[in-house]
């Protein structure tokens, strides 16, 4: 064990797109574990969408990011020194230990997971605040009934992936909208979803309208929405009366650019629903979800694809491409 | 009785703005009750915005008003001939006869009611479709609970001066939106709103969104939405977590005006739910929400303001006028 480790902090504010000056790597002081505490060296190191709104000053459903402190996230790693009786040096542990080498956190703050049929990475991801995300944004807002269609936006991503794979086990037709080819035929041909439409290959939202309702014949019941903007307002059009549409995610904002939603009549015509929802608010749902999603990764009937970045000196660039849409599935950095 | 009588058809679909020329008066002969049809003599005529949406060509949530048909509408009236046991001369009934003077329909279609405590023209409005719209979308929607605010748009109008009625009674704070001091006025001081916002009085989003929140000091959590657009965003943004949207009118739109709505990142970051609603897919509620409304209007619980067109061929003014806001409270025809 080293006197020091390295950890990255949010050095400053975007001023529009992400930046790597945003970020700040630093040498410091190894964490020492108090009472009922635990040191847990990290493996794996999740980047989410959601990162990006606390780096913004203005409040949004928590508390933004301070400047100067290590850039919050989830972790998983194994157990180097325990003060706490449930945990053992050597345990695989998740928990929210930041863009940091090392971390401490009381045994409680901790969840120990069990790797023997589910990869640790996976806790980040299927088996993690991603696939919880999917599971209640589809179970508890989608509604999903079988012979219906269920439509989800970045669809080849950590949540994304995972909603279309639980629609089609619930009897449903599910139809993704990916950015790329590669993003498409991945959905359909690894992920098992229906149809997939590639949103860059479709200039305005007239065209991706036709291409959804080319996908959806029957219209579309149920839709997950990651991104916002033209993929939204195609959809809308699209929906059958009383449709369900779990609000998850508004990517293509996240850097201020317009995401009004143009087809409001819609909602009104079509009287659809629409939810917003932030799985944290519904911890309730996490055990019978994880326990779901861990037998679905076990078994290979929920499957999934990672983009790993090297080393936490990686972050910044890998988090500034999930933002642009440039990995492939859950994007994670590999600390050790 | 004469051998003929007057009705209103759709003359033309409207390009933007409804004009005159959409209409056109007809002298027709009088229409003959067949078996177990009823001849009514229509006494009042309502005038609804959703009409504005049968006009177009679209199809909307029903079909499209045809054109040269008697344009449709609710109307009272009072028995003049009857082939069905249930109906006998004289009695009130309201029905879906249309802007005409004369009409028939099956008796089935027909709904007497009782006008001894309650004025025949109340059930065209607060004990009638618009009051049925505000308790649905109030009580199902907006989930009202002591001492929890609700915002309601279009406040003096048929169907939101019956919602923040029913809001107060049900322990809330109820602040409406307004066009104009003298409908702020009446909703303040006739209808015990809490506050009324004239929306005539802000140029901007910012400034609706400051006079709302100084209106409605601890946030909104339910919101009665009748208009769209700028009040709709200005709305959102003062919404509290896990508020309720009853999505029931987009007036602000009716004649092809942007209503996009910016700030989609409210229902998002303060998990709203929207729900778009038509009162007509839910009859299973009309008989007890009538029956209460029926109550607050013969108790003098419930208030309400007609604005009243004398004569058929007035009919048409007074609808642009009601789409323009012009109407104080709901717009009626007198037909006789």
């Amino acid at each position: 064990m080293t006197a020091t480790h390295q950890r990255i902090v949010l050095a400053s504010r975007p001023k529009g797109a992400v930046t790597p000056e945003n970020f700040r790597l630093e040498q410091v002081p190894m964490p020492q574990p108090g009472p009922g505490e635990v040191l847990v060296l990290n493996h794996y190191l999740s980047l989410d969408p959601y990162m990006r709104g606390r780096m913004e000053e203005s409040k949004s459903y928590a508390e933004p990011q301070k400047i100067g402190e290590t850039m919050i996230g989830g972790t998983v790693g194994v157990v180097e020194t325990s003060n706490h009786a449930g945990l053992a040096i050597g345990d695989t542990v998740v928990g929210l230990l930041g863009w940091q080498e090392y971390g401490v956190a009381h045994g409680r703050q901790l969840m120990k997971v069990d790797t023997r049929a589910v990869p640790m990475s996976a806790y980040l991801g299927p088996v993690g605040m991603p696939g919880v995300t999917a599971w209640y944004g589809l179970n508890r807002l989608c509604e999903p009934r079988p012979g219906q269609t269920v439509l989800v936006s970045a669809a080849s991503g950590a949540v994304g992936s995972v909603v279309g794979q639980l629609a089609r086990q619930a009897g449903c037709r599910a139809v993704g909208i990916a950015g790329g080819p590669e993003k498409c035929a991945y959905v359909v041909s690894e992920l098992g979803f229906d149809a997939c439409i590639d949103h860059r290959a479709h200039g305005d939202v007239g065209s991706l309208g036709r291409a959804l309702r080319e996908a959806a014949p029957a219209g579309v019941d149920a839709l997950f929405e990651n991104v916002g903007g033209a993929c939204l307002d195609a959809a809308l059009a699209c929906m059958n009366p009383f449709g369900r549409i779990a609000l998850c995610g508004l990517i293509a904002g996240y850097n201020g650019e317009d995401i009004a939603l143009r087809n409001v009549r819609a909602l009104l015509v079509s009287r659809l629903k629409v939810q917003g929802f932030i799985v944290s608010d519904h911890m309730d749902v996490w055990p019978a979800a994880l326990a779901e999603l861990g037998r679905g990764v076990a078994t290979g009937k929920i499957r999934y694809r990672e983009t790993v970045a090297e080393g936490l000196a990686a972050a910044p660039e890998a988090f500034i491409g999930l933002l642009a849409g440039r990995n492939f599935g859950k994007q994670l950095v590999k600390l050790t």
